[in-house]
């Protein structure tokens, strides 16, 4: 997709607001000539081969979320990743296949070519005021700027995208002796540059804990998340009051086996409000 | 449907080995004059209203486990809730949308007439041997024939399709005072009548445990899962292995508000393998 042939897009901020934040860039879709979506890779969002898993669940949020069908915020975004995404253009066809009266359920597909390379599911609702509670304890940690910053990885562009501040569980040095390890991270994290938080940036971020097998065994393994659920807790408004501040995140495994493991992390504003839980399955080898 | 114009169903017992069990009848297919299958609700797991989700669940993982192009075992499963479900006959979709060498990707709906009920997407895999670890402990409960059967709930003819044995957090008596209570369930379970264990009864067990909005509130609140995501941790083998014993589930939720709550659960065999955690996001009311 050349630059000059994009289409408006309501993720993108408007005339006046400066450059796009690279996000933005990377989650753009301009409408194609049939029905679908076209957008591509971004290479500030790359893995250490195609791209980084979170920007493109965000992608496949947002093509939902530009739709002029869309009703509500999200609610639940499950997202499989089904083959490799080579650097470049794909094709997203996102489709509402059933609306409620409070709310709707969203089919999305990314091709490139012949290929799904991606699919997901998303269920949006408009929120109403009930009663509430949050049954688990904000950890509370020391404030974002007590901790320092930690180095992005040699080699995974989209880690430059991230201020990450781990309390525990950082990235283990790999030229260190494999061990047993603790696999459980808890860090605070925002965008770089910051951006005020959206269901987009959030849902990038519900994937940007590492594959617990590195903390776990101390090595790195080749790794590959499967498929992503992220429950959102808040509505729009909500999560606009967070600004560009840094969220909580945890994230720990419950088992590794057969070559798949699962991970689980809770996503906290500042002010201990859970903004979302996220639950994923990763392919490991060996 | 009707019985006599059913075809052949791998999940149907063959000849000679007695009468079906009712969540084999329940999960049932039998192909169209199209590429569909088509099925039926079924009065033994029916819900208040419709049919029980498990069952749903159940029957949508079925339509890709018979499918003569499955890869693999089941890993993930996630399956989204978009409306009622009438009673009678319903017709299930399911492709295989991206096969990979040790991979497969589905996509599965059910329709009735031109309404979407439920989506799916499921991952299968070959399962290898690799290096395994199980992060939780197996919470190690007295024997299943120490605690006393709880009673099938009054109208919940699905609750009657098992055997449930409370070591925790059963379900509240709603005609005591509401109270803030305890949300957190753990529980021996089985099919009844007794049935060896497989994916499509273990996919309806995750969602065996009762929305934790009755338990945390102690009062009975309209509620319903809308999407569920469930990972199996063994293959078919491991699984087999359990035979028709009970297996230990807990259950507990993370969030309540704005008009919905997660709940995630964890399977457990009596010799204290995980098979399975599931995820739930459920709609209430008030």
């Amino acid at each position: 997709m050349n630059e000059s042939t994009k289409g408006p897009n309501p993720a993108q901020p408007g005339p006046g607001s400066g450059e796009a934040h690279p996000l933005d860039v990377a989650i753009r879709l301009a409408a194609d000539d049939g029905s679908g979506l076209l957008g591509h890779t971004s290479p500030a969002y790359g893995n250490m081969i195609g791209p980084f898993g979170g920007v493109i669940a965000s992608t496949l949020l947002n093509a939902a979320l530009i739709d002029a069908a869309r009703l509500g915020d999200p609610v639940a975004l499950t997202v499989n990743f089904a083959g490799p995404i080579a650097d470049g253009q794909f094709r997203v066809d996102a489709r509402a296949v059933r609306t409620n009266r409070s709310t709707q359920h969203w089919w999305i597909e990314l091709a490139q070519g012949d290929a799904v390379c991606a699919t997901a599911t998303a269920v949006f609702a408009r929120r109403r005021h009930t009663w509430a509670s949050t049954e688990i304890g904000f950890p509370d940690p020391p404030h974002a700027a007590q901790i320092e910053r930690a180095k992005a990885l040699p080699r995974v562009e989209w880690t430059r995208r991230y201020e990450m501040r781990f309390l525990a569980g950082s990235m283990p040095d790999f030229s260190q002796p494999e061990r047993d390890a603790d696999h459980t991270s808890a860090l605070w994290l925002r965008d770089d540059p910051p951006r005020a938080l959206d269901f987009v940036s959030l849902a990038a971020i519900c994937d940007a804990f590492f594959p617990r097998i590195f903390l776990r065994r101390s090595k790195w393994t080749p790794a590959g998340t499967v498929s992503l659920t992220t429950y959102f807790h808040v509505d729009a408004q909500t999560l606009a009051a967070n600004g560009s501040e840094s969220v909580f995140g945890t994230a720990r495994a419950q088992h590794f086996g057969r070559g798949f493991f699962d991970q689980t992390a809770e996503v906290w504003s500042a002010d201990g409000t859970l903004l979302a839980n996220s639950h994923q399955i990763v392919y490991y080898k060996e």
